[in-house]
């Protein structure tokens, strides 16, 4: 019915021992929104997201400026459906939505040469991403992340949402910290976007360096322009394997108003799908597009269609560069 | 700025010992939406239903049909704002839900003759509704329940999101077994407005039994009309202290959108307005209105205004009937 | 271009001496709503109201119930646009529309026998009533006027809006207490629908009969029906002149969110209209249809194709009873 | 992904002679809406349907008033998904529409006493309903039509739309016409719930009682009531097979904005499915809902909810009774 | 009523030998959408164009980057309405577009000098602008396009839409194509904005070279900025007459939601007006504003009040430079 | 309940003589929105700037790029609520907002060094900057106003609205003039943002020139950048007292839909926030946002958002450079 830019639906959580077709690249959706500190609604943002790509067709698909179609390429490209998740306990939540990374990921390719499919998913709230992290690490090891938001997320579970109590701790501004503590990322991540505010005056920046993070804020853009923003992403995770995690509110609320925690003065979609077109040839090994909230979207889906062309520049990444 | 009514702020939260202006029925906020099934948003729902009262003043309060202005009668009311919960933790919320009942009510009352302040809540999602049922539980002892609902609400936790955790079993739509299971309802308790599917062919009416309820099917009023369904009402709860839970949902989703379990084929305003001045002269030891979900609504605020109008009849119910 | 049921346009209000196409019934707009206490936009009604017609015309206009044609039977009917009417001094433009109705109804009908114009206007707030009462006085003298409304709108300008400045007392509350003031309308009046609060225990109903009417509640239909309503509005009004003026907020939200001051528990459009066609034969002299506020509609335009049946509805009175 | 109901997807419309999973009931969606005269957006319908049936599952689905669960009766009921339809030439579309309706009706059924499997369509605006009956008469002969409607839809081609070309008279107002032309129903057929307005005074009712119906009008119900309503249906063609088609128009704006065409003055959403219910025991061979345009809906998603519960109706009329 | 920024409306398309008011420039509505392959409803786009002009007036129309009012300047501007459009037939609906472009050229100006009044056309979808073509080779002979759009819109029939019929073969996406074969362009014209994927890897932009088009893509701004793109236009043109025709989608979606197939990525309203304002002093002999579908519109009108505003710009356009 | 950022209330405008805690700078609201000429609706500004700015909190408020918290610094800043100001008078609403002015600057500040409290008003329409300018001309003398907009607001009341009466002649076209001629305001203002069109060739801009403003356009940004407006209206204003008004119009459409008279090709919010972080150092005494309206805001409250973020750095310019 509605995949991703109808792609092939495969049922890629079947039981194991079941054969499916095989594929290269497999967009899953994670729906989940109760890691969220505001605005909740995100946990129907991968059927959005699907509804945004509609007029995203492979047989239409060559890129006015590359002059390439992604989707008939060397890569089979299929969507699995979704997670199940429950939306009543976060702790069992994230266990099942690593099974499914786990099982998505763990078949073998339908390339002959690269054997481990890749996985795009769409969110969800951002907390989905800590299961990404644990999938790409279980495969390829630790990864740099290319964090684009307007927030840090790497926020000590102490500090929010926690010492209320540990379940509380694991959030949507949290998951890069214990992503961190669980050794998942490497000290060559990068965020790109950031404007929001911070919980504490110091020690939130400190504690974002031991995370392994450097920051490049929204505004940072006006004066390196969308190249010099490439050149410090390309730079700070050069020659390790990378995973690119898209929170939609690193756009501007007027390019992405359905979103949980939107923060005026960030970036238009021409930015950031430029910069994003500037990552080709890293080893991307997985990426996501979380937060989107389809309920505070405008009538016309302006962010839903602006999530589906993100990841269909994510898409392009993964083709681009095939992954050992 | 916004409370209920234009009704004066009390600071009804404050620490113990801390002095406050007395009341006899107080609004209390209960921001909560993590223990829902569907469509969330009921985190909002305390201030929306504020914002759907902003034209309901005392001043301006003298009801048409009755002559009377229940906010300049023997009563002080008051708006507590919001009990502060966690969206991060349900455990941990409502265990700050059942402190803010219990301080809210503990205050001596305005009225020298009847000594417990009443509490009116605002919703949140269904599951606060287990606090506010401890709360009447410990001031007054069982009360048979009257619940407006499209739902039940007394399924097992086993059956319904449980089985996968006991955390995940307490939910909107167990939290009247659970209440049943913890002895804060008698087994004189009554459905109003029932049309939802079930999802064990005779187990979930068993166990509905089990709970103390009987059922009064939406479409029933087309059978016995207003005054047969006010009838069934106070016949069954007669004799024992009541408590009254408007789940918005027990409206149809032309009058009441802004939900998160919408059921088609409800009750007008009209109808369940009527239906709630018919109760007046039992002894309601509690009240509230839930499930609205403002990011749902009309332009127009339909379910804001409906969630507020219901509200004022709850209250012109406390007022008409004291009790010791 | 977009007129009311794509009814010819005519420029009624063309200075004295210049020819126009001649007419019986004109459709008038006026654009007001500084007038209003609590949400405005009401001066976008005239244009909303039309687009709501969009789907009506002439050639396809034959009732399924009478099997007749208001569009084509004696009379001409047309749509004389909108009063040019000042936002920023109420005074200067209730002179503004009072000038207008004057000059509309002036002008001689078409019709040979039946020699003044009446008017349906299209407001606005209810305040421009005031101005088309002024206006069926000069031509008929005093009319009972049959006021559909959720507000009794009789408050007198001292208790409402005024005190402040006799300025402040001249609105959408207080017009009826100041047209029987004027002499305008006769002892023989009633409201239909009445459902909001008052200010004053007894005073405003006190106040409501010196300025002649009588009140037929909203609830009063579910213990008569609607030929019980019909019944006493006729009887109240019988033999005398009429003048119908439907407050939108008559309906209930569901049915017309898009109004200033919506009050639940209203009537249903079905109901409305069935009231409507139950006065014909009356011998109405003005109409009009006030307080639609398009913003606050929903996207299917609800309220405006509500209003716009409401004003097919009035014409067909109108028609059905010519008035010498 | 989002099937009606949750059921399983089935590819019902594969090349003759590729084997699919059996089904006694398909759900069909017929995404066209270049057939209206009005306002257009039906094409979305059957994605609006199947979204607004979220929340209705097959283990969650026994009915509170019968008991029974129509989804884990005798039959095997499954999604189709969409039928492949151009909205760039109507006379194609309707030729793929009437191709995929062969196909889905001609695959042999999963009982093995009932053999045709019956087709319910979601529309796509009235105009597919054609495809429908041509299909049913090649299984099942003529049927009557039980018309759910705010319009005849019985208009001749010459008079609405045509005259300018015989394209153009094919359209969602002149399909039963053609449908009688084309002998595909009987002289027993009746509409329910008309209330716009006609084009000829008297030459639109000859036309339509040329073509077999009888009119039940919208405020008959205030006359004789939902019983009434539901004796005359099944009079007027009780002994024949049977077609329901549901104009979501026969629902008032307040119930069901999200259409083309909305007219106000209809029936509610417990009138509705109460005399739906009352239609149990009919032989129904095929049935649709069509004419949702979802962009027109309230945020609440108040007309998809409606529309997917008139299915879920539907879907009970005909495991009630099966045909041979 | 509702006229494009409150200028006089001509009855432009009166029958051949009634006078009517001379003009110089003509605004004509072109009521159309279904020639449109994802989200209908331009047809309701001339009057959403207008409304967004509402606050637009010839006696407040001093520019402040100019000094000059484009209203009172030497061109009498006139709303002509809108074309006469059948929703059911697009052959017949293309054919009555012609009809009205030839009738709304053909009368004499007012001017005495510049003989051919002028016409922008407000879309309607794209496929309205073949109609301009022939208008304007008739009247000019061959004409230079400035196409705005994130599309190319010459693509094959038998690539898009067509292969099905010749029908279908006609629509928003082909137009180009056709008013290439059908001589009413020179090869001398130019994209600007072009963003959306292809069909085919180079045949379409072989067959784009071939209909006489150069690109200029949304990004390429962000290379040659504002300054870069009016050279690359005007230098195309240079020294022939010119069409320009907007696609509203050459927005970005953030800017105008309200169209059918947006592409993010697109460019802001500042830069679309700098460059308009840019290609002043061009010989333009027609131009429109297309696509505007008002439902997919924010409630504060965002794309309507941008459309009016292009609108104006080519005013400027076409009052600056006249015509022979 | 909903203050701004969640700032402690004070009931700053108490009765003279009645203690209340002290503060340095006041957020006041303004409720007013009857001295508009279009789209009304900011007399719920104020209550809607304070919902956008919910995530805005003092213990989360440490700013990215400064490493300061405004909230936490020298200056106490508190939420005073809304000015009391009738919808029915505007002569009488703006005395009543020159009072509350008075009231809240006329207390004595927490500072032990700066005596009088600042004040942020959150409009209202533009005239409430009338009763500011009275208010920091009592306290502090003439200022310089840097004004955003993208019109003038300095009409002559004879031109704009004027000539009809006095009373009409006060408003939010006007304000500016007015407060020249009652000599507020010093001949060393600036406008930033303009881009509106004029009533007048060349008398609006010498009438503009004589109430002391110099106009720094919005394309005047695609010239000179951030850092030349920045320049621009710091030198212009060098060396006096600043008043800061900033009507929200003065962003496109697209950042703040949510106004009455909204103008394409405005800034963007990330230009408007860069812009006011350039001004810090300067003596501002005063500031507000205005012109709000939030019933045209999109469903994720873009506008809220914008204009919530615009007062958080008004409040860093303000606490940045107390004031003696
Ligand atoms: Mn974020
Ligand atoms: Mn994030
Ligand atoms: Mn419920
Ligand atoms: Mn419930
Ligand atoms: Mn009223
Ligand atoms: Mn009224
Ligand atoms: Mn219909
Ligand atoms: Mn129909
Ligand atoms: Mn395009
Ligand atoms: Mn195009
Ligand atoms: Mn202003
Ligand atoms: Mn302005």
């Amino acid at each position: 019915l509605t995949t991703f830019a109808n792609l092939p639906y495969v049922h890629c959580l079947a039981a194991d021992g079941v054969e499916v077709e095989k594929y290269d690249i497999a967009i899953l959706g994670a729906p989940f929104d109760t890691g969220v500190t505001a605005r909740p609604g995100a946990r129907f943002g991968p059927g959005g997201i699907r509804q945004g790509s509609r007029r995203i067709a492979p047989e239409f698909g060559w890129n006015i400026h590359t002059g390439e179609n992604v989707f008939l390429d060397w890569a089979r490209i299929v969507d699995c459906g979704d997670a199940p998740l429950t939306f009543l306990d976060n702790t069992i939540a994230l266990k099942q939505l690593d099974a499914s990374h786990k099982r998505t990921s763990g078949r073998s390719a339908n390339s002959s040469e690269y054997h481990i499919p890749r996985i795009i998913t769409l969110g969800g709230d951002h907390t989905t991403t800590l299961s990404a992290l644990r999938s790409t690490h279980e495969r390829w090891g630790e990864v740099s992340v290319i964090h684009f938001d307007s927030h840090l997320d790497t926020w000590d579970p102490e500090v929010l949402g926690g010492g209320i109590s540990h379940y509380a701790g694991v959030n949507h501004g949290t998951f890069l910290h214990i992503a961190h503590e669980e050794g998942l990322i490497s000290n060559s991540s990068v965020h790109a976007g950031i404007r929001a505010p911070l919980m504490r005056p110091k020690g939130d920046i400190r504690n974002d360096l031991r995370c392994g993070f450097e920051i490049v804020t929204a505004r940072a853009i006006d004066r390196i322009g969308v190249d010099g923003v490439i050149h410090a992403l390309r730079k700070r995770v050069a020659g390790s394997k990378v995973y690119i995690s898209v929170d939609i509110d690193v756009l501007d609320p007027s390019y992405a108003p359905a979103t949980g925690t939107a923060e005026v003065g960030g970036w238009t979609t021409r930015e950031l799908l430029a910069i994003l077109d500037g990552l080709r040839g890293l080893e991307v090994v997985g990426a996501d597009v979380v937060e989107v909230a389809p309920i505070y979207d405008n009538p016309g889906e302006t962010t839903l269609l602006a999530a589906a062309e993100v990841v269909r520049s994510l898409l392009e990444i993964l083709v681009h560069k095939p992954v050992k």
